[in-house]
């Protein structure tokens, strides 16, 4: 059997650094880097990016509502991009946050998890407000492929803070919820697990004691949302080596098109999150 | 400027019924009908479906997370799907259940409520473990276009409660919370708005009261999710007519492919809901 996402992803983080460069070709960055905005700027786009940062990072996160804006050719375009990010060796992350009921959420896991599908990638974001349990479908084929499936808990923006800061039955922040279950889950697996968690660099410590996943963090909210690589470093301070990768994204978008000024923001932000995790 | 989106969806129910039927080709639906879990068989399944419910009911909702198995292929089939349903003056709502970040929200709204994009339909759900004003891209597009966003509340399955019914720093339900916060948009805009809840038929009655949302509900759960018409008139039972709209999948999907078996089957269950409602 291969080995699990997170065994897979800590190789990667020790060899590359903690970073994952987000690819957000959204029509404010499309139209920076003076490209159209249909799918032939979105190719561009995605393409130039993966071009850049090979060799510089290990990860990359498409945003797929970015690429979703142009239906099936958006499509095509991310089905491309997932390919060659393959044949460079690059891992890719999609940002999906999909999530539904459990029947539902096998149709997602197709989508993604499954070897057969073109949209298949290393791992994908998924939302847990119809139930953590009703991912398990994702959860199962991420187990049986070697890859993962990170799930949102408390994520960058303000207003999120009115739903996963509730209290659930138990007593405990939604929040707090779900990163013990997803721990549980992983610890039932042993080792460093599947289930990774997405939490914000620009949110304060949960009560969760985050050494505890067994699993990845997926840390967005970094460079143009606020945080600094100082923050993150600060958030999971005593969390093992390579369990930690944080999401860089307009910050370094916005230096292109010229591949030299991606490939060295790229650099810079990895170098500072290295020597600070 | 158009009609809001639940005006537009409340003549459809006065004329035709408060019935919508699921399209859900699941790789377990496409088996029992006999076709390839492929593209083809998506599409197969997708039209016979539309074909067979047409004159019969005016809403379709296809679930994407079954046609996203297949990447750019089975959205392909979406794009036309929603043509062909339009073509027969059939409302579609997409059953997507996204969900982000304000700015990335822009890229959902830009894929399911602009007039532009290929998969532009009249409605989306949107889940809101992000916040609910997070969906702000959404709802603008909506109410500019003359389309509709249902936010999801209170969902049909049992995993759903432990986040949906937590406590927010207010002292209420998290399913209150979106149901008053989307009820107070649409207050603003006056008139029946365009945002919309999805509240399943298998819950009980939340402390918010249903008929001040001036705004309609998509209605899962019905069928061999466990509620009956009874169940869905009881919940909503003091609401404006034209405002509940009962989503029914499985169970006249499963009748199929014979077009005049599911015919039947969607024609029952129309007749059952108009009568109880």
């Amino acid at each position: 059997m291969a080995d699990s996402f997170g065994v897979q992803l800590q190789e990667r983080i020790k060899e590359f650094g903690p970073l994952c460069v987000g690819v957000d070709p959204s029509s404010a960055l499309l139209s920076a880097w003076d490209r159209p905005d249909n799918a032939d700027g979105l190719e561009f786009f995605a393409l130039a990016v993966l071009e850049a940062v090979s060799g510089v990072v290990s990860v990359i996160k498409p945003q797929v509502a970015f690429f979703e804006r142009f239906g099936s050719a958006g499509f095509r375009v991310l089905e491309r991009l997932i390919a060659d990010a393959h044949d460079a060796q690059i891992m890719v992350i999609a940002d999906a946050k999909r999530g539904d009921v459990t029947v539902t959420n096998e149709g997602y896991a197709q989508a993604w998890l499954r070897e057969d599908s073109p949209l298949c990638v290393d791992a994908v974001t998924a939302s847990p407000y119809l139930g953590v349990r009703a991912l398990e479908p994702l959860f199962e084929a991420a187990r049986e492929n070697g890859r993962g499936v990170f799930v949102l808990a408390a994520t960058s923006n303000d207003d999120g803070r009115v739903i996963q800061q509730a209290t659930t039955a138990d007593g405990e922040r939604v929040e707090d919820v779900v990163m013990e279950t997803v721990a549980r889950l992983n610890h039932r697996d042993g080792g460093l697990g599947s289930l990774g968690i997405v939490l914000g660099a620009t949110r304060s410590a949960p009560r969760f004691d985050l050494t505890t996943l067994a699993g990845p963090y997926l840390v967005p909210g970094v460079g143009a949302q606020g945080a600094g690589a100082v923050d993150v470093a600060r958030l999971f301070e005593r969390c093992e080596e390579g369990t930690v990768l944080a999401s860089v994204s307009r910050d370094i978008l916005r230096t292109g098109p010229e591949r030299r000024s991606l490939r060295d923001a790229a650099q810079r932000w990895r170098d500072d999150l290295r020597s600070a995790l």
